[in-house]
């Protein structure tokens, strides 16, 4: 099977190897499809956590995806915010995918009403958008403010908490808003934990990359 | 790679096992993850093509499922209007996927307004429910009344020709709304005739499916 040649870009910048690849290490694990390839944008070493870092990282990202780009078969925005991926479908010829709109998507094939758990003060605006009615709300958990805070016991349970909540408020499946929470390996964690699906933004990017490659070939 | 066990409802009644394993042969090329088989409905030779026949095949579907689901990891049910989907997803605990919530899900990440093409009076409910305010409309081909009408040169026009006129209404993307267009090879021609991208529902449910399966594996 020839594999796909997907490109990464991950919005938070890192000379660690292991943190740089740490979504392409998942992604070729789960989608033996993939050949994965990642780059990070420069100077960005909080990587994206409000309005004006989104704003700071978008031409760093356009930049790097227009050079790239013809060396791939598709690109993926790894980031719940989706930077930049409106721009790159009207600009490149190849698939552009970002975590964001691919993870609220997918959630709604899991439940007719969904969660939003992140990090950020306010739920990304793409998940609003797709989700629309169908969200029952956006919760960040107590005392988590960064993806490290996720692998201690109390951001853990407080991640669970604020899934049981949103159950509690009609939700039957929860969309993660952060891709942190994938390489923190809460998904097993929760999904062990409460009886409701939850939607992983690193599967869920892949799935739908998956998805216009698949389509892409069919041609 | 341990494969997932898939299982393919089939809502039109065939002893030709061509017919009957059609949209499996193209999920097991598609996604080498999937170890497929098939079964179809009893006493429907003509499927589903109406509200009456969606009641009559909805209880066959249900027994169909619960007789089948302890050998199975997954059950996808091949038809875009999700008959019995989740009515199932809640009695069953492996993952349910139908081709209408799929496709329509999937387009969502194709663009930011969707066109959808089927081959019955109105659109699917659940293509309506998912896309909201961001579909611009449903065409029903002209003289297309049937999957083998796409089989003809005047049937492919006519589903080019609902392309061009949903393109033309401010659509992005497309949404199929009936998995015989899969079968019936409409896609790659769609996509080599409009610059725009195509949702085809077994590509559709693939996806959807193996995102449940990397995360039910994930644990």
């Amino acid at each position: 099977m020839e594999k796909y040649r997907i490109g990464v870009i991950r919005v938070l910048t890192t000379q660690d190897p292991q943190i740089l690849h740490a979504h392409g290490d998942l992604l070729e694990r789960y989608f033996p499809q993939f050949q994965i390839e990642t780059r990070c944008i420069p100077d960005q070493p909080y990587g994206i956590y409000d309005e004006v870092t989104f704003q700071v990282a978008l031409p760093k990202i356009i930049k790097l995806a227009l050079e790239w780009a013809p060396y791939l078969d598709g690109l993926i925005v790894s980031c719940a915010g989706d930077p930049g991926v409106d721009e790159l479908r009207k600009l490149l010829a190849i698939p552009v995918v970002g975590a964001g709109t691919a993870t609220a998507a997918y959630s709604l094939t899991l439940g007719e009403r969904v969660g939003i758990i992140g990090i950020e003060e306010n739920s990304p605006a793409k998940y609003d958008r797709i989700l629309g009615s169908r969200s029952v709300g956006y919760i960040r958990p107590e005392g988590v403010r960064n993806t490290l805070d996720l692998l201690t016991e109390e951001g853990r349970e407080a991640v669970l908490h604020a899934c049981r909540r949103l159950r509690g408020q009609g939700a039957e499946a929860i969309a993660l808003a952060c891709t942190g929470m994938s390489t923190a390996g809460i998904v097993p964690f929760l999904q062990k934990e409460v009886a409701i699906p939850v939607a992983d933004p690193v599967i869920a990017e892949g799935i739908m990359m998956l998805g216009q490659c698949v389509h892409k070939r069919a041609n």
